[in-house]
């Protein structure tokens, strides 16, 4: 009791302080939308066409101009640009979408609507990314919590699923630098889904690749290829890849892209033929002009890289300083990506969050990492510090690791 | 058969011209597109803010910037921000959207999926547009063509039919320059679209407002507000407002926006929460410096006025020269939009698209003004004007005319 009452004088002490912070935005700070803004001189009344000389204002182009075509190709790691469809601003829509399809119409390999059916569940490894989980919600699709295991998939539990149940329809991976966790998946991992026995003949892996160039310096993770593996075992069909440049160029205002097999993207380009005239070329053109290729737009990446590593930096080095080696908690130290995820001890995460929105710290609820927001140990909590200041990060994870202090001393008093 | 003998003859010297025309595109041509190049300045590096100061760069604004919402209510003729939604770049993405989630989650006024019902209906005046058509068949929904009657809805039908049948959930209408027709509904139609009684407590009019500001000359038609009138009859849910900027600026990259009652945008911005991160804000950014206003826009549509409307009278004069008065032929003579609509003899449409297409001039598929392509009496041709030349409409038109009088005399022989 001792060591809880001297660690709420300390909670008071940070209350007193009246912070304002906020942890809980996977978003990119100014400073990297800054990185972008050339890209909006590049497109003038003067001069506005694509590469090959084409006039990119008017109706059509389906699925993207050719160079933003192929840069996908290369983005989504595709082997040819009919693997490629490039639209809209948001890889959410393209993902809530292709959802919506699957429920309305069925997949390219079953005419079969997933609504029609008495039951669809999608496998969701956990902790994962709330908007997928949203999705599923939203569209009545039975949400199965995997549990990772060593800051990766749950492969054993994976297969085992998919083998014995027909109404286990997909399941979302964030693959590299994964939201929340940060890890990435190991190339035994990628092999497995791409071999394993499905139950349903329509089974679809959402393979949301949001990370895929976000590293933090030159050590970075790379993952073995899902679709060539998934190809060479005639698994092709189970693929849709999914990124964006929203963490690239603008938030609001990059492209989205979506891959996968000819008969996956002739599927998804026959739906996109009722339901849209193109996407904004105009913009294509531009993103194009900036990032010249892909090459380029790696090097670009660089620069949000030494922007933000300092960041997570901090947290790291806050976690460990106050926490390390005390039994309090773990966390991830990822290579890439856009959050930490810590783990307090069973049963606190929950207790954490609302002490330090007491002290004014928004944290991202907790579970909220979870379907149906529920952590079944109630550990897991999301940190996201791209968007804070450097100052507003320290101040922030200070009072952070004194409620997981303070926490895990109330539950043992 | 001599009329026929002298009419083939003029037609195998047309068709050795070897024209390749195209009259089939509802598609502004580029000196419309050129109307609009400044606006591609007046976004740059150094200034690109909203008008508030706001920085449209990152995520969020769900449903568009402040004055490009206080835009759509004015052009969507609503009375209040929150009754507009500005989203994306396509109307038809709008449309189709709002159907698809129709069909997976029901309506704000019931939470009934219109999917899990035996049958959905719409009711299709016709003849109309081909894309809202293609959306009902892609989602299964029964189509009931209600043929125009004086070039207006044949309203009386449209009541029989939505009092006697629950399963009727909607209906589409170009309430103003129709396409194809160009002409627009009559005051006491839209009074008794507002206050007729459905059996469907869900039904929804997708009233797609395309061409509101489309005027070819300062002799404009003016339609009442159907919004205004169903919410004096307390019906206020049963109006969706669709527009876009896509024939005003960039067809590939303007704003769309749709319009409604609270309770309709509130369900529509609940599920756009689930479906994306926000739309491009920093187009609309630029599109609102280019407009200024409602009023700035308004004086934009003059210009292009000036540019399609000589292109309209080289379509009427011809049809009057060549086909007028001779019981061949009737058409429309519109005020605005982007359709004149020609009337054949019955039976002869088909046959006049496909002698023309031979001759090189490539007219939008007879019947695809009707539900499943079906034009039953086989008399509807749709012209688009605005795209070809005023040279080439010219040589287009002489030979559409042709191929009229060819058809008719076939027919006759």
């Amino acid at each position: 009791m001792a060591e809880v009452a001297t660690l709420q004088g300390l909670y008071e002490e940070a209350k007193a302080k009246n912070l304002a912070l906020d942890m809980t935005r996977g978003k990119p700070g100014s400073e990297q939308l800054d990185l972008t803004l050339p890209m909006l001189d590049l497109v003038t009344s003067s001069d506005y066409k694509t590469a090959a000389g084409a006039d990119p204002r008017n109706y059509g182009g389906l699925d993207g101009i050719p160079e933003a075509k192929e840069l996908f190709k290369e983005f989504l790691e595709v082997s040819s640009t009919d693997e490629v469809i490039v639209g809209g601003n948001s890889s959410l829509t393209l993902m809530h979408d292709t959802v919506a399809r699957c429920m309305s119409h069925g997949t390219a390999s079953s005419s079969t609507p997933w609504g029609k059916l008495e039951k669809v569940k999608f496998l969701c490894p956990s902790p994962g990314y709330d908007r997928h989980f949203a999705i599923c919600e939203h569209f009545g699709i039975e949400m199965i919590t995997v549990e990772n295991v060593n800051n990766d998939l749950d492969i054993a539990k994976i297969e085992e699923l998919v083998a014995a149940d027909d109404s286990i329809k997909g399941m979302w991976v964030v693959p590299k630098y994964g939201n929340p966790t940060g890890t990435s998946v190991a190339d035994e991992v990628v092999d497995r889904l791409a071999k394993m026995n499905t139950a349903a003949n329509d089974f679809r892996i959402f393979w949301d690749n949001a990370y895929t160039v976000h590293h933090l310096s030159d050590d970075v993770d790379v993952i073995k290829n899902l679709f060539e593996v998934a190809k060479a075992e005639g698994n092709e069909d189970r693929v849709f890849i999914f990124g964006s440049t929203s963490k690239i160029t603008f938030a609001g205002s990059g492209m989205a892209g979506m891959g996968g097999s000819v008969k996956n993207m002739d599927w998804m380009r026959s739906h996109l033929n009722i339901s849209t005239i193109g996407p904004d070329k105009i913009n294509q053109v531009r993103h194009m002009r900036f990032f010249g290729d892909f090459a380029g737009l790696q090097q670009h990446m660089v620069k949000h890289a030494e922007l933000i590593k300092p960041k997570f930096e901090v947290v790291i080095s806050i976690l460990e300083e106050k926490l390390g080696g005390r039994g309090l908690a773990s966390w991830t130290n990822p290579k890439g990506g856009y959050f930490i995820s810590l783990d307090t001890n069973q049963g606190c995460a929950k207790r954490v969050v609302a002490l330090a929105a007491e002290a004014g710290v928004k944290l991202t609820a907790a579970g909220a990492t979870f379907p149906y927001k529920n952590d079944p140990r109630d550990t897991n909590i999301r940190l996201a510090p791209t968007l804070p200041s450097i100052d507003e990060i320290k101040q922030a994870m200070e009072i952070v690791c004194l409620c997981v202090e303070l926490a895990d001393a109330e539950k043992n008093a």
